[in-house]
């Protein structure tokens, strides 16, 4: 692999309220894709246009990180609503978001939905169906971040939409392909998580938790800006891949 | 006068509240333009979604009508912002409706303001500039409806964003020009009302609370969906303008 | 039988948007029970304090009708969240309507549960059970109004909490004693509502979809007040209660 | 002086989101009195049931801390509501956090309006003697804290609501006994602050922007918890209190 794609979320501040750093924060510096809050799970419309304005003078590119309408919880309570809802909820989103970028004269370049609503559409046909329709309608170029293998993987697939595989460097995988998801309290050790990542780039190999080896492919590394000690996380991931001489840049 | 617009605020429903006879009302069959609600005061994006159908359907030109964050106060209720906060929040809702009509294939024709943001911008220079700056910026021919003279028509002329200047059908005028707020128990006369409209367009004149009469200049009849007898009052209108030869019909 | 409870729900409006008639309803003159909505599915603080002034004054009891976080989706969308999270909003909203009532020097009478939370707690065990075992604390004789034989019913069974078994008037049964939940396009009929709430009272009986009976207890009727027609359904029942003689009061 | 109370606001946390050092801050551990926000400008149930959990074991006194609904913006934006509105809207919240206290056996020993709700109240007579009026029949003993000559200060006096006169340990005064606003950028040096208090508390005289001394008088003394540095000045302050033999404790 000769480049490789590092997003992470961005801009999850709301009103007075910051998650890690902020909106200032350092994190941004060492990615080359970053999902910007759109207001349903967090952040706010000043927030967003800062984030856009720090992304913007990075050379960082953004895309819609929309989520359920669940500012409480996050978008980490998965709630019941029929596809419909969702997509309104998703274009609403995604349009509050593009519009403020075009105002700072900055294009986006992908959608990925966040929290519990990335988890049901990677198992629910019809709300991802539905999505990836819409998009095709919208913008048959937008990048869509997506689980390798997921539901939306395969309508994406089949309908067209251009997709960004996952490899999520703070999550650990299974056997089948499944990321573990386990309340973690530990903190990750940044050397550890560096060299998955830089193995994963280099073999196309990660351990699972069966402690065997799982063949994976991928076009994007995700790092959670929330994990604990995720700038720690980010910024020894991003100097084992500089100094591998794998280019970290954004797919467009 | 040969031609009118006339427009009215729809779409604003919340979740399983209507307001009015909610989307499928009646009154969108009178009108030219709909100032859709974007969300922060009234209006979901499924709200949204069905309001454009409806419109796209009818022939109807759409516009967003974004107001202050303040559901429960439905916009109403003057909040104490800085412009850019303002501004902001108003970019953010344009996108979302911008988004949501262009995945069916509609174009947005303008932008109005709501409520106490409406006579917020009409009065505050500096929240009126910036949203008119931003305009310039992002679509130079939205035309934004606004009140004759107020603040953000004349740094609209400066700037040369276009504005459609409104008449109030269901509102009362003073010498001044300025339009008197009453809390209207008593509903108001159909036929008074299409009188009014059909002699402003006609003559040019309004005749005051103080019993004399004001020219007024006027591009687009406004009457408001949510005063007592709305339907009633809109088709009086349409009918007496119908038969009085002066077509309604959109600006663009 | 010769008397019964009869129950609906109330303040369901939330700032402009009314639900139904409003706080003005009729419905109130017909019932012996009122759940006020708590703000979290429907309801403000305004509407909730002339909902208690309609109730006191027509000696109406009142209870907390809490619901999930979730205005645009009216609390009847599923939120997976945990037990502590759901009890902590349900004693939130439940002290809000206390202190609301007990300026007007009104007592609550009881509890129940809004929407999708009530069918929450009707399954989970530990939401439910950790609901009660707070209520034991708050208030043991306030009462819990669920569906006989849920999981909520038999966990207030044994930890002593009194409950009111819910006979709902606009829903259908199977022979399981499950109610048949359909999205109702077809209005209900008044007369066969009616008739069918009169023979549950004195026969104790229910007619089921599968067309067979089946052997009921209750100590009160439940009609929606969203449902198509509440008004004339909620007017024939109680006539048909009066004209039997069996009378409607409130359980305290 | 012999004893002062100390105040601070507490529970301004939001669902993911933590200010300052969120509900295990160390803050707790320095004062007597707690204000405990409650959920319109900040505040989620289970943040309140933590914040009250934590005070219980510290022992110190909470109170309702309710502010505009005005998440995004904190409670900091003035919002122009009726007094009505905004009387229901404290009462709602009070509730609230009494009853998530009641549930720990602990008791309300005050209210504090918020923000620009406290200036609201501060000035705004009409609102101020409605809450009052409320407060008489809810609960004559409830401490109300406010600022000394104040609007409503004058009105609980006259009505008779017992309150707590507060003195702001980082705020600056002028002349006139009122507070200067100022956009602090400059953090706040905590000895600076520890010896205005104390200077305070021992001759009731403050220096004055204007370089006079004021004499003040005051039952409790007040320090943000959002005031950059606020654990440091809190604890220098009540390290100069301890040393100098002036107790700390709530007034009840």
């Amino acid at each position: 692999m000769q480049a490789v794609d590092f997003n992470s979320d961005m801009g999850e501040s709301f009103g007075p309220w910051t998650i890690g750093d902020g909106v200032d924060n350092e994190l941004m510096g060492f990615i080359s894709s970053a999902n910007i809050a759109t207001g349903f799970h967090a952040g706010d419309p000043g927030t967003m246009r800062r984030t856009i304005e720090q992304a913007k003078r990075l050379g960082v590119a953004i895309g819609a990180h929309p989520g359920f309408r669940d500012l409480v919880g996050f978008g980490r309570r998965h709630i019941n609503a029929p596809a419909q809802e969702l997509v309104d909820d998703m274009l609403y989103q995604l349009g509050a978001l593009r519009e403020m970028a075009r105002v700072q004269g900055v294009k986006l370049q992908h959608i990925k939905p966040h929290g519990a609503l990335y988890m049901h559409l990677a198992r629910d046909e019809e709300a991802a169906r539905l999505l990836v329709q819409n998009l095709r309608k919208l913008e048959p170029e937008l990048l869509l971040y997506c689980m390798p293998n997921s539901v939306i993987w395969h309508v994406a697939q089949e309908l067209g939409q251009p997709v960004i595989r996952e490899f999520y460097a703070d999550r650990d995988y299974d056997l089948s392909g499944s990321i573990v998801f386990t309340r973690q309290v530990r903190a990750l050790d940044p050397a550890a998580v560096a060299a998955k990542v830089l193995r994963a780039c280099q073999t196309g190999l990660v351990r699972t938790v069966e402690g065997e080896d799982l063949a994976i492919e991928f076009d994007s590394i995700c790092l959670h800006s929330d994990t604990p000690g995720a700038l720690d996380l980010v910024e020894a991931t991003r100097t084992a891949l500089d100094q591998a001489g794998i280019e970290v840049r954004a797919p467009r």
